[in-house]
């Protein structure tokens, strides 16, 4: 069964729409100490399905993503003796549905399971595309499996609950699937306003969401294993990766979307650099992030610290040159290109520049 | 990448053979307490992708096939910093190819990962098939995916540690595999002798292996994800299980293998009852039976046990009727059959008074 992608304002009409059509002998909830008290009591007062499921609740935050929580589900699953046809409904962001569908595909060799994801970030990354795993050791999702939701309804519904650094965040990821689209996307996803009054109802957003997801499939679709094309979603992630590790060293955590915005930044000046890519869009993507995201703050006494976090983030072929994927343009990216220090150092003053610091 | 299936007496230069092709920066070799003892000094004085290996080894036995011990192979590939390119090669019976191959395509979410079986049991089912997974809470492979290993070394080169019942034990699926096929195929399995002196190099066994684990990879090439056709490897296995579990209960276990084998026999007899299944066939392969595995030794009290047993074992549509793969004749397999009660009490009658209980 292809994986259905669902964008509504009805939620829980899908959920029962769908839980009609898997038609379970049993029903399974997942959420986690966040989402069972936000989210959790409209479901099951809408849902007929959540209403008559069995709930499994995990402690929030990437800290408890790891084997203990997914030993929670995978006790709950097989105390009520579920079958490879029941179903699994994940509730929450991205630790909930990475979580919940590594446990689903595991149980039994795999049940069916369909992902709500209720933030913004969730909803145009995690919940999509059929990465699975959990934390393990200190590694992010290095236990997990490629197995794709059978459904995955995504809304606005739920985001009220959420602050503006939660939703800036997730919105990054919206700005990178546009930026590996075309100039009119970029334009239209730049421009958006989320506090806008006109769109009280989101009706705009959820609709630049659509968009931003069909994006991703479209990518994940051609090359679901990540041997090549899906590279290009990394784009911004490893100067990204690189921020939020030196932030976080420092005491002073980043959100993960903000970290990919900088790094978006530095990624299209190097890519200005070594692909010729347009320095009018990079400009544009530099004003936008710095209204939107602020900066972040470094010297160039804290080059070899970044580097060094580069190198380690990605599987480099050699210590002399970091692996990128970068852009020709906007809607044309490259996978596996690399960059030596120098050439960094400069995207980094270049950066510094341009952000004002 | 297909899975190869390799049938060889010269294993370690297939080992080589392979690394060298996936080319892996590390490789890993998972042994247990037994084959780190029978086997690994043979392959590291021989192979050298196995000498330049790291070695992973976990204590043998059903009992430690659990998320401890796949634990201990994600931690090892995480201290070495395995990467997706990696490969680890998994050197034992079943317990070692589920558990390695279940660790291997959950780490990093999937490097490579090839088998080598060890014993006959293994190389006829586990290790080929794609069906890894590990114990919890008591349940079998409750925990696992379905992942095919790149390639499967299969040879008969380290039977000569196994004892007689741990040969017969495997042989059952060989003749499982016959009666899914055909009459001369079958006739060839239980005409052959395990001990005959005129096949002291096991190649006579080893061409037998051959085509028997190209039966089973054609079942699980046609339905990799158990939706239909592969129930008919099931064959056998909801009486066996029964037995199985009733010897276990009274302190005196079973070899899987010999369980199975007298489950054929009750399945086969239902067959004829229910599918007119060739009652020629049925006392053919009671009298292989009765010879080579002796017989489990119940009476009619015994039944409603073993129909509770039966009833747990599969998952059954209704109370009143247990799922069985059934034969209309030999090759011929008919899956999600039921029978109710009497049916299978008649055919236990019949059981015990074919194998002289």
């Amino acid at each position: 069964m292809e994986q259905q992608l669902i964008f509504t304002q009805h939620v829980t009409e899908e959920i029962d729409r769908l839980a009609d059509r898997i038609n379970p002998a049993r029903t399974f909830v997942l959420v986690d100490t966040n989402t069972s008290h936000f989210v959790l009591p409209l479901l099951q007062s809408e849902s007929e399905a959540v209403k008559g499921a069995t709930l499994i609740t995990i402690p929030s935050g990437d800290v408890n993503k790891g084997l203990e929580s997914a030993a929670i589900v995978w006790k709950a699953l097989t105390a009520a003796r579920a079958s490879r046809h029941d179903l699994l409904i994940n509730v929450g962001g991205g630790v909930v549905t990475d979580l919940g569908g590594f446990a689903a595909a595991t149980y039994k060799r795999g049940i069916h399971f369909i992902n709500v994801p209720t933030t913004l970030l969730g909803a145009v990354d995690a919940a999509t595309g059929g990465k699975t795993g959990v934390n393990f050791e200190g590694f992010k999702n290095q236990i997990g499996v490629f197995s794709e939701a059978d459904a995955v309804i995504i809304s606005t519904a739920f985001f009220n609950t959420l602050t503006h650094s939660e939703m800036m965040s997730g919105y990054a990821e919206l700005v990178k699937h546009a930026l590996l689209t075309s100039n009119k996307e970029f334009t239209k996803v730049i421009t958006h306003e989320l506090d806008d009054s006109q769109d009280a109802d989101n009706s705009t957003l959820l609709r630049l969401l659509e968009h931003s997801v069909n994006i991703k499939k479209k990518i994940v679709d051609a090359d679901p294993h990540e041997a090549g094309l899906r590279k290009a979603l990394n784009f911004g992630h490893t100067a990204g990766h690189a921020f939020e590790a030196m932030a976080l060293k420092q005491l002073n955590p980043v959100p993960h979307g903000y970290a990919v915005a900088w790094g978006m930044v530095v990624e299209t000046i190097l890519s200005h650099m070594i692909k010729d890519f347009p320095s009018d869009t990079v400009h544009a993507l530099a004003a936008f992030v710095r209204r939107n995201y602020g900066t972040f703050h470094f010297t160039c006494d804290d080059y070899p610290a970044l580097l060094s976090f580069m190198a380690q983030d990605k599987k480099n072929h050699d210590a002399a040159h970091i692996n990128f994927t970068l852009l020709e343009k906007v809607g044309h990216p490259c996978i596996d290109c690399t960059a030596d220090d120098k050439q960094i150092s400069t995207a980094l003053d270049i950066f510094r520049d341009m952000m004002g610091i």
